[in-house]
């Protein structure tokens, strides 16, 4: 981990950014922390980090005023780093079939999602490696994320995540519910009901079949985007109860 | 309204118990309320306030801390209001229905449901009358309650109300779904998502239906009664961001 650039905002939280390896990163702690901070990762969706500062920074700030440190890497395929042919294909495809009026197959949700997850995952445990090694940093660590099947398969694999916060609000491969079952940590999972490019069945049978005993589900109006400020707010006290 | 005795709880709280007609009911205030205190209308489930009194204190006390009066009445055929035979054949058809395990018929549902509607609402709209004409009192006006057909009529016909927290773990009368479009106030809904004694996909149908722009869903794990303590903190957040 190479840190590359440092600022303070607002005298409140120190935002440094980094790379490790070929992944660009941003590390937000709060300037006043005496003792090692807790860690929230915020997983990004598959936009870039560049397009998503914003929401993410704002998250950075609050979860800094509740003592918390934040970290985000850039998804493969996102941002600047280079993208693979077999995503690009499914990514087309997709866009034929939205277009087209026709249901997406799960050919297409498979080769669109399983790569990135596959990808993505290691790639997130060797973030949490150099963070946690960092002296600022302490534990317990907390997730929230945008492509849920990132962070399903996160929550089974990486035992130093204790809580997280999922948004269904993309294509779920099928061997995702699987894997859901499998998931024992307490989970705080954001709907948006109305998400014209989500599948509303899909993401309520996710949450059937996660095995967590503590799960909650949150479903709000508004579209894709249209995530409530109240639905953030509660998210944020999730994390807090179960990291504190 | 007839007020019928009066205590103090931990000098915070005022606790009336009152008459209203023969219906009975309580009304908490803050102890410290200098300016007229919003309200809160707890619906109780159809239990008896006897033995709802423990879970209904303690919303209270919550929302007096906030500011906030509440008050509650006696449902139809609760505590010691009289039956009505029709009632108690519905009752009786339902138990026999569970116990051999066939499914609840929509008549064994209107039939349970529909009457507790049309006496309940009107009750509590003269309990609103009361409520409001009493200088301790002022508005706005929210509910939180038990039995979602009759939130579900209130914020129909009841323009006082301005925002509900709706708890849908009781069957739904199929007419309910034609009165939930019309309803426009925000909407807080609690689902238990293993709640044996309901039907979940019509609760989520319901929340469909419902026509508020802003309405949001939390779904918890732990059965009818395992409602856990941060969702009823969440309900209470959501009731004091809309009545203040």
């Amino acid at each position: 981990m190479h840190f590359t650039s440092e600022q303070r905002l607002d005298d409140a939280v120190i935002e440094r950014e980094f790379t490790l390896g070929e992944i660009p990163g941003i590390l937000w702690t709060p300037a006043s922390a005496s003792a090692p901070a807790p860690l929230i990762l915020l997983s990004p969706p598959p936009l870039g980090l560049r397009k998503t500062y914003p929401r993410l920074v704002a998250r950075a700030r609050h979860a800094a005023a509740d003592g918390f440190a934040t970290a985000t890497i850039e998804l493969p395929g996102s941002g600047d780093r280079p993208r693979w042919p077999a995503a690009e294909q499914a990514r087309a495809d997709l866009r034929r079939a939205m277009e087209a009026g026709e249901p997406v197959s799960d050919e297409i949700i498979d080769a669109l999602i399983l790569p990135l997850v596959d990808k993505s995952v290691p790639e997130w445990q060797a973030a949490l490696d150099a963070l946690l090694s960092l002296p600022e940093i302490g534990g317990p660590v907390g997730y929230s994320g945008g492509v849920i099947s990132i962070g399903t398969r996160l929550a089974v694999v990486e035992p130093r995540i204790s809580a997280a916060v999922l948004f269904a609000g993309s294509f779920v491969p099928r061997a995702m519910f699987e894997e859901a079952r499998q998931v024992t940590i307490p989970l705080h999972v954001l709907l948006q009901w109305d998400d014209e490019g989500n599948d509303r069945q899909a993401a309520l049978d996710l949450f059937d079949a996660f095995g967590s005993k503590e799960k909650t589900l949150h479903a709000n109006m508004g579209g894709h985007t249209g995530v409530p400020q109240s639905a953030s707010d509660e998210a944020g006290r999730f994390l807090a109860r179960h990291l504190k």
